[in-house]
C-alpha cells in the first residue's frame, strides 16, 4: 500500500459527502507580520490594535485573506490535487473575524458533480467552511474545480448547485460590535467615504510589483498549500512555477489600498476567475470597478461591491471583443467590503 | 476626482505644518522574527527576554531599527512620493524602547523649506516623531528631501533649520532602568567594553552578504514603505529595483555585530548619507570608525559614537581625493550606541 | 587587537573545555510562522494549539528542528568558523518541547580531539546542550567537525569518544503528558499508524521543491547562523552560496509529511551526513526508509526510526557500488520520531 496521498479523482466525490480537511492551524502575530512582508498591505484595521479598538473590535484581526488562504490551503490535498482547473468561486461570506491565537479548521461538503462530455473528467462543486476553536464558522464559500477521472466508469447523475451571481447586501455579516462612527480617516490614509464612490467608477491603483519566486513560495507554504506546481521547477516543461492564484488575489487587494484605503474588511466573495497564469518576473498592477453601493445596519458602516482586476496591462482593460479575458489580465475578482459612510 | 494619492509637491509644504501619517502599526514577535530572518542580527538585548531583563528592561525590545523603519515608512506617502532625493538625517534620538504589542504612529512637522535655484524643485525639512499607544514619543529625527515643484509659482521664503552636527552625549536618552552592571559578555558574544575602543579605531566587520530582490522587498514592505522604485522592475529604464536605503542600514548594522557585539542599543542618529544606490546582486560589507566615547549616568552604561559604512569595496575606504564618496560606498551613517563600560 | 572573531583553531580545543555560546534567543510565534513559510511543514502537533492539547501538551510546541537550528546556530562562531567539514552527528536527544516565549541558550563541551596525519587539521567532537530559561535541557547532541590548525605544533593526545550507532529506544524521552490515545487521524492528515509501517519499507515522498537563494538565507539567518559561505556570493570561486545543511534537513523533513504525517515529534538524532552540497536552483525531493519500530511507555505513543534522504535524484537510490553516496544525494539522516500506535 502506498503511504502517500494520491489525491481524489472525480469518482471519489458524491454529493452530500463531507470531507474533514487535515492540519488545523493556530494563527499568531507571526502570520500577520509575514503577510505584511509579502504584500504591500496597509489597511489600518489589520495593522493596528488601537485602530481596530476604535472601530469596536477587541483587537486587530488578521487580514481576511489570511483567513481565506488558511481555510483554502487545507482543501488542496482533498480537492485540487488532481484538478485540471480551478473554475470558480461563489457565495463566499466571512462570518467572524480571526484573531491571533485562533485555531482554524476546514471542512467541505460536496454539493455538485457533473461529468464532462469527454468522459475523462468532471466538475465538482464543494462548499468549504472554515471554523475556529470555538466551533464558530469564520468563512464559507463555494468553489468548483475540474477533476480528472480515475477510470472510464459511467457518469454519475449530474447535480449542479444553484449559486447566487453575488451575495445579496442583506446577507452580508458585519462583525459584532463594528462601528465606523469614530473612524479616523487621517490614520486610515485616505478621506474617501462610501458616498464618494459611484457605481461604474474605475480606480487605477497605479503601483506595480514585480514578483519573485521566493516570495510566492513563502506565501503559498504559509497557508500550507503544497500543490507541487507552485514549488517544483521540474514539474512543467517550460521550467516555470505556476504562482498560486491566491498570491495574486492578496497582491492585488493590497495594491488597491491606493484609492480604496477605506474598503476595510472583505465580507463576501461573489465570484472570481484566475484569467491567466502568473509567473515570477511578472509585474502586477491592479484596478477596481465599483459595482454596487449599499448600507448596513451597523453604525457608520456601508458596503461597497468591487471588481478587483490584477493585470500586467492597462487599467480598465479586461476582455477582448469576443468576451475573452485579455492575455495581460491575471485575476477578475468580485467582492464586498465594508467602508465608512 | 482621482482617488489615489498623487503625493505632495514642494508647494504643499509650509513651515509649521503638521502631518499626521497614516496607518498605525502594532508590532508583534512576528516583526522581530522577520527582522532576524532578513538581517544577520545577533544583538543579545534584542534577541533574548532573559538577557534584556538582566539589563533592567521588562523584556527584549524590538530592534531600534524596526522602530526607525516603522516610523519612517509611514512618512513615505506624505514626504517622499515625489522626492527626487533623500538628502540627509540629523538630530535623531530614540526616546523609549518599543516592545511587542506596542502600536506606533508617526507625525511630521515641516521645519524648513528652500526652493532650488532652478525653480523646479526645493528642499523640505521635516521633524518626524514616532509615538506609542500611550502617547509616549519613541523616536524623533529630522530628515530633508528634495521635492519636485508642481508648477512654476514664486519661491517661498527660505527657512533653513539649525541642526546639530551630532546629538550631544548629554542629550542621549538611556531607557529607564537600563543597567549594564550585570552584563554577561559571554552571552553577548564579545569581551570588548567601551574602554577597549579608541577614537579613530577602524573595525572591519569582515562578513559580506549578497542581496536578493525578494529579501529587500520583504523588508521594505514590512515597514509599509510602498515607494514604487523598490518594487516595480518596469519603473527604471535599466529594469533595476532600487533598494530601500533602510535595508542597507539594517544590513550594515547587523554585520557590525562582528566587532561591535556590545554596541547594544542605538540611541541617536547624528547623520547619514545613502552614498550610492544599492541593487540586488550587490555583496554588502561593513566597517565602522569610532568617533567619540562618553559616559552616561546609567549604571555601567557608556555611549559610543560610530561611523557605520556599508560598502561593496574595502574597509576604511570612504571618499576620493575630491571628498566625493567612492563608487563602492553605499552608506555613511553616524550614530550613538550604548555599550557596557 | 582585532575586535572581530577569528574563530577557534584545532589547538584551541581541549577535552573537558566547556564553551558558553553567545546570543540567547527568545522564540515567538514569529519563528513558527517563518518556519511554515520556509518549509512545507504540516505536522498537526506543530501547527495547532488545539491538536497539541488533545495530545496532552499545554500548547503547540515549535518544530523540533527550530529547536535544533536555534541551538546549533549558536555554536557556529565557536565550533565551525574554521571548520573544513561537518563530519557527523550522533547521540542526539530532544529532552523537552520548546514553546513560544521560551529562551534558549547553548553550551558545548569538547569530548574528543584527534589531529589528522597531515598535521594541518584535526577532528573535534563536541557535545552541545540547549537549555531553556528554566535551566531545563531541551536538546543534547554530539557533532564532530574537521578544523584547521593555526600552527604546526605537536598533536594532542587523541581522544575519540564512544558514540552509540543509534539512540536506544529505551533512552528516548517522551514529553511529559504526551498521549496519542485521542489522536485525530483525520485532522493529522493520514490514517497510517505505527503498525502500518514495516522495517525496510521505503516511502517516496513524491513532491519536489526548487530552492531559491533568498529562502535559504532567510532560514539560516533566522537561526543566527552567520557562516559566510551561506551568504557571500564572492566567497567561492564559482560564485555559489553553499546552502546550510540544516535547511536541507528541514526541507526533507517537511516533505516527508506526505507518507509520514503521523511521525509527529523528532525525539532523537542518531546520525547524519550532508552527502553532497546543495545550491539554489536544486530541486530537492525526499524519501524515507523505516529502520526500527518500537513502543514507548506513553499512552498510545510508539517510536519509529527512520532514514530520511534528501536527493535531487530517485527515491531509494543512496550509494554507488563502492558505498559512496550518489552525487544526487544531499542528506542521509537517521532519527527517531513518535507515532501513534
Amino acid at each position: 500500500m502506498t503511504k502517500t496521498n494520491p489525491g481524489r479523482f472525480f469518482e471519489d466525490y458524491a454529493v452530500g459527502d463531507v470531507i474533514t480537511h487535515a492540519v488545523p492551524r493556530t494563527i499568531s502575530g507571526g502570520e500577520r507580520a509575514m503577510y505584511h512582508a509579502l504584500y504591500p498591505a496597509r489597511g489600518a484595521l489589520y495593522s493596528s490594535d488601537e485602530f481596530a479598538r476604535a472601530c469596536g473590535l477587541p483587537a486587530s484581526p488578521v487580514d481576511d485573506l489570511i483567513t481565506f488562504h488558511t481555510v483554502f490551503g487545507k482543501t488542496v490535498p482533498d480537492v485540487s490535487l488532481n484538478a485540471v482547473a480551478n473554475l470558480g468561486y461563489a457565495d463566499g461570506r466571512w462570518l467572524a473575524p480571526v484573531y491571533p491565537g485562533d485555531t482554524l479548521t476546514s471542512i467541505s461538503e460536496v454539493i455538485g458533480v457533473k461529468q464532462n462530455s469527454n468522459g475523462k473528467s468532471g466538475v465538482v462543486w464543494v462548499r468549504t467552511t472554515g471554523r475556529n476553536q470555538h466551533g464558530q464558522d469564520v468563512l464559507s464559500y463555494v468553489r468548483w474545480v475540474m477533476v480528472r477521472k480515475r477510470g472510464d466508469g459511467a457518469a454519475p447523475e449530474a447535480i449542479i448547485p444553484e449559486l447566487p451571481k453575488a451575495v445579496a447586501a442583506t446577507d452580508l455579516v458585519v462583525p459584532a460590535g463594528l462601528s465606523f462612527d469614530n473612524y479616523d480617516f487621517a490614520l486610515a490614509g485616505e478621506p474617501h467615504r462610501l458616498q464618494d464612490y459611484t457605481v461604474g467608477e474605475i480606480i487605477d491603483h497605479v503601483d506595480g510589483v514585480t514578483i519573485e519566486e521566493a516570495e510566492h513560495m513563502l506565501a503559498t507554504r504559509l497557508w500550507q498549500n503544497t500543490a507541487k506546481v507552485h514549488f517544483d521547477a521540474t514539474n512543467r516543461e517550460d521550467g516555470k512555477r505556476l504562482i498560486y492564484g491566491g498570491h495574486v488575489i492578496s497582491l492585488a487587494r493590497a495594491l488597491s489600498f491606493n484609492g480604496l484605503a477605506n474598503a476595510q474588511m472583505i465580507v463576501a466573495l461573489n465570484g472570481g476567475a484566475h484569467a491567466n497564469p502568473c509567473f515570477a518576473g511578472d509585474t502586477v498592477r491592479a484596478w477596481s470597478e465599483v459595482l454596487e453601493i449599499e448600507q448596513t445596519d451597523a453604525p457608520g458602516v456601508g458596503a461597497i461591491r468591487l471588481r478587483l482586476v490584477a493585470t500586467k496591462g492597462e487599467a480598465g482593460h479586461l476582455r477582448d471583443e469576443n468576451g475573452k479575458y485579455l492575455p495581460d489580465v491575471l485575476l477578475d475578482l468580485d467582492y464586498w467590503a465594508l467602508m465608512p459612510v
